[in-house]
């Protein structure tokens, strides 16, 4: 059976040494955040994901979810204890605002639960996860009664939240969406249609579900400019806030997936459903969009959340699995073989997931921080810096972790041989679960093209040369440091071909923008590793300070010894991925364009 | 739900055009292969496994085996039916002495058929594969008894076999085995012990099944050098060929698996079982190993089988399902969107694939001609070049097509979107059935190991100068073609970076041997690419050359410019690869090596 620990210790070393968040105590909620109190949270948090998540992880996995006929779903054995648990510690309104009930703290140390919970049990942590994403709706959009209505069973974790936009007939194209909204004349809506792939869409956590749902409004124009968002709870609410009749939506059945089998994942019928608009009519797809970034970084976790666990779980078995002999002469002569993390090979593999996810762990919490300073901050430029990273990093952290966090979740399993394949080894699963995450949320050539597309031309390319501008001047600043140039010059090359990939987007895909849509995948990919290769690059500077600074205290020359081993197997083995990216955007779409559609 | 059709045309074209399959009819069992005749052997295969096996296949996956309490196994509805419907058709002694009942056909064509079955219902494929590979080892390495024993009711399908090597303590290490086998006095042993991950190790489809057993006789030396090969029947077989006692070997337990759940992976408990030596005492290893190459051929081919069978319903989906619309204004402005196969990322993703199950088949065809002639050849000269392609492109064949087979049933399920994910759609079951193929046979890890330390150096590296020597050839016959080379001058760089990637192993894994070990994975990928780009640039000769001949019956010059466009799509976004695995392994061992276990 698979375990888990949380990796506070790491997170720490980057709150507190790479990003010193000490320095945003001007923010609201952030004051609180001192080494102490940060250790604390997380070590609170650590102990409900491992002692309480993960253990039912293999229990949801094998239980699944179950429809009964008269349309109630009850989710696996002990995720209600759960559950409650969950929200009786305060996390799901950990960073929520105070006035609702929310704790108000950082959301940067809701991403950090969030990566700690995915781990221990990824298809649970998605019920107070998809909550939240409809907490961050409603706190923006919606109305101050409607605030008032959810908002505080929400965080309280006595109602849950879900985003209902899918339809049979559509999924990335939204434009396509066909369920009606018809005006009651009481200022609420009858809702009408099927919406599909519903995570969280009905269950026996919580008294009462609140799902937010895009629709039409009968006459609105067509496409994605008549798409309004809807407030539709499964019971509705009395004035005085208590529940009262059941509403018109039902789950008419859950699906049968590959992985995630503890969430249940519904198929949702709205008949008449009564809803209210939510934000203004006919814009109910920028409501999305603006929580779309924080609901995108939070499947981006769920990628490094799965590589992570199957790492932790792989270099355990490396290190008990004996077989073989070292190529250079037996390591454990008293043993009838060595253990395999002897072998080059074991460790490649297992340096490539090591050297990704603390990396990827250090790009979402810098993009959780920009989150935060583009909520909280009253400083307008840095506003706008902090959303414009966001805005640039977002697709990038979706795609890239969530790919690579796949691809690290079937490395781990590669490790234990055969009984990687066997289920009650619980590393098959982590490869289930992980793969949903390149899937949705936006589908990862979604992402691709959405930074190619609109990310990377807005604001006449404002953020994507900021982003150069901190990676160049990073450079210039640490290019004379002699222990700095295995780190520095690699991200120099690296950055190098990330600028050109740019250049010739610009110079060949206005006139034809196959060429972008060509190469998105490997721009996506390889702007990735130029974000991971600074987060090494950062991580290296601070590793090497920290030596000559003469902290040997609890081990932590041996752990600075250990990022800077990562680091370079980084630049040496991962980085230079790079050129081959570059090689084949710079191919451009005639080839594959030019392929007949029978002939496929 | 997904379909399947056999690439029946795309064999035909690599047989006749690219292989010329007609001048080995000097080889026994060719001089029947006319065009004809192939053509009329391959479209009564592909009836079967269209019609009968892939109907079977999520059948098999939802039902799965079962094991009852008294040890007995049941395998999914239909499977029984569609075994015998195998066997009669003669394609289980397809390529077998026709002494023993076989049809004494070429191997190769039974590789093509295996791709077929493998596509049609991998799980299922299974029990006539492993009984397969059994037969091949008793027909070398049997005595004239025991293949009169076995072979006709193997051959015909009555009776199936196994492989037993792996242990619970014991996978890729081999010397760790613990299976005994005792002297009986009369000829036989009692063999005791377990065995674990036995692929059709009990099952309901025939009346007996013949366990190939490795296993240490009493006193034996320790390691490989003690382990023996047994022939363990699981009823034992009456002097007249009727069944007899039932022997000691029963089912355990099976396994939880992953995927490939029509197959039953068993653990088998020996328990005094009677068995027979077969070959020399001690020399079980070598016995295994010259079956070895053709069984590693199989697994290969079951990694190309998923990539193929994704891909086609993928290309089916990407034209039906309606998403967005072109880059370049709509292409199907009648409907409400355009299919997604007109975004070139969903392009990128199909030809990605096509571009390799193409030039896989061929890589599997051309070295499945060569094990024709490495058995049946009277040329010694012959025989020996065939058996060192054998020897060094197994590996390649093994690791890369299992690796990338896998890789492209997770790329054509991500074109489903979320319907990719949800069990009925039948995409994510390629995914989980693929990936065994990478996991046993000798995980791919290994095959690497395999390649770049044993492979490589045997013979004073006569093997892998041969291979160099062919591919130098064809770039300098063909440089001077104008239409050749855009399919010339990338193979002539992946060469040269496949050759110095050797030098640097020459130079550096003698002293240092995790130096090999470190490079061994980009080394078996990168010589993986170079052999893929030279059956694309033999592929794409034979298309111009056919283009030239002005061969317009049956769309073929339609045909032909598709495999121009696929060649050039591999060599300008695949083959490039080359240069990153190079640069991989000139880093050498270093970096991994210097990490200490705990901070891993």
């Amino acid at each position: 059976m698979p375990t888990y620990k949380a990796p506070v210790e790491d997170v720490l070393f980057l709150l507190n040494d790479v990003f010193n968040i000490e320095r945003y105590n001007n923010l609201p909620g952030f004051a609180d955040a001192t080494p102490d109190t940060l250790a604390a949270i997380l070590g609170e948090g650590a102990k409900l994901c491992e002692e309480v998540l993960q253990p039912l992880n293999r229990v949801g996995d094998l239980e699944g979810c179950r429809r009964h006929d008269d349309g109630r779903v009850t989710t696996p054995k002990g995720f209600k204890a759960a559950y409650d648990a969950f929200a009786q510690g305060g996390w799901i309104g950990l960073s929520a605002d105070p006035e609702y009930g929310g704790q108000g703290l950082p959301y940067t140390l809701g991403a950090v639960m969030n990566e700690f919970a995915s781990s221990a049990n990824m298809a649970f942590s998605m019920y107070p996860g998809l909550t939240m994403g409809a907490i961050a709706a409603l706190l923006v959009h919606g109305s101050e009664e409607q605030k008032k209505t959810y908002l505080p069973k929400m965080i309280e974790g006595s109602w849950s939240g879900t985003m209902n936009l899918t339809e049979p007939h559509c999924g990335t194209d939204l434009g396509l969406i066909k369920t009606k909204a018809v005006p009651n004349g009481d200022g609420s809506y009858a809702i009408s249609g099927t919406k599909i792939f519903i995570s969280a869409g009905e269950h026996d956590l919580t008294e009462n579900i609140v799902h937010l749902v895009l629709a039409r409004i009968e006459g609105a124009p067509e496409g994605v400019k008549g798409i309004s968002l809807f407030v539709v709870p499964k019971f509705l609410v009395n004035p005085d806030g208590s529940l009262g009749a059941r509403n018109g939506v039902a789950c008419g059945s859950i699906e049968h997936k590959m992985g995630i089998h503890g969430n249940a994942t519904c198929v949702m019928n709205y008949d008449g459903a009564r809803g209210w608009l939510v934000g203004a009519e006919n814009k109910g797809l920028n409501a999305m969009f603006v929580m779309m970034n924080e609901a995108r970084l939070g499947v981006a976790i769920q990628g490094l959340s799965q590589s992570e666990v199957a790492y932790q779980n792989a270099v355990a078995y490396a290190k008990e699995r004996l077989q073989g002999r070292s190529l250079t002469g037996p390591k454990s002569p008293e043993k009838p073989a060595d253990p395999i993390l002897v072998h080059p090979d074991v460790r490649r593999n297992l340096m490539a997931i090591k050297a990704f996810n603390e990396a990827a762990r250090a790009l979402v919490l810098w993009t959780a921080l920009k989150a935060d300073v583009a909520h909280r901050s009253d400083n307008q430029g840095d506003r706008q810096a902090a959303d414009d990273h966001m805005g640039l990093l977002t697709p990038v952290l979706k795609g890239v972790l969530t790919d690579v966090g796949f691809d690290n979740a079937v490395k781990a399993q590669q490790i234990y041989g055969g009984h990687g394949y066997i289920a009650e080894w619980g590393m098959e699963q982590f490869v289930r679960d992980a793969r949903i995450a390149m899937i949705y949320e936006g589908a990862n050539g979604i992402q691709a093209l959405d930074l190619v597309g609109r990310k990377l031309p807005r604001d006449g390319g404002r953020a994507v040369m900021a982003f150069f501008n901190e990676l160049g001047t990073f450079v210039a600043e640490n290019a004379g440091d002699d222990a700095m140039k295995p780190f520095v010059r690699p991200l120099e090359v690296a950055l190098g071909h990330l600028q050109q990939a740019t250049m010739w987007f610009m110079q060949n895909a206005m006139a034809k923008p196959d060429n972008a849509g060509a190469g998105s995948h490997d721009y996506m990919h390889l702007f990735g590793l130029v974000a991971l290769g600074y987060m090494w690059a950062r991580m290296a500077k601070v590793a090497l300070a920290k030596k000559a600074d003469g902290a040997h205290m609890n081990g932590e020359a041996a752990r600075m010894d250990a990022k800077l081993l990562t680091a370079r197997f980084f630049m040496e083995r991962m980085l230079p991925e790079t050129g081959a990216h570059l090689a084949r955007i710079s191919t451009g779409a005639d080839t594959m364009m030019a392929m007949p559609a029978e002939m496929f």
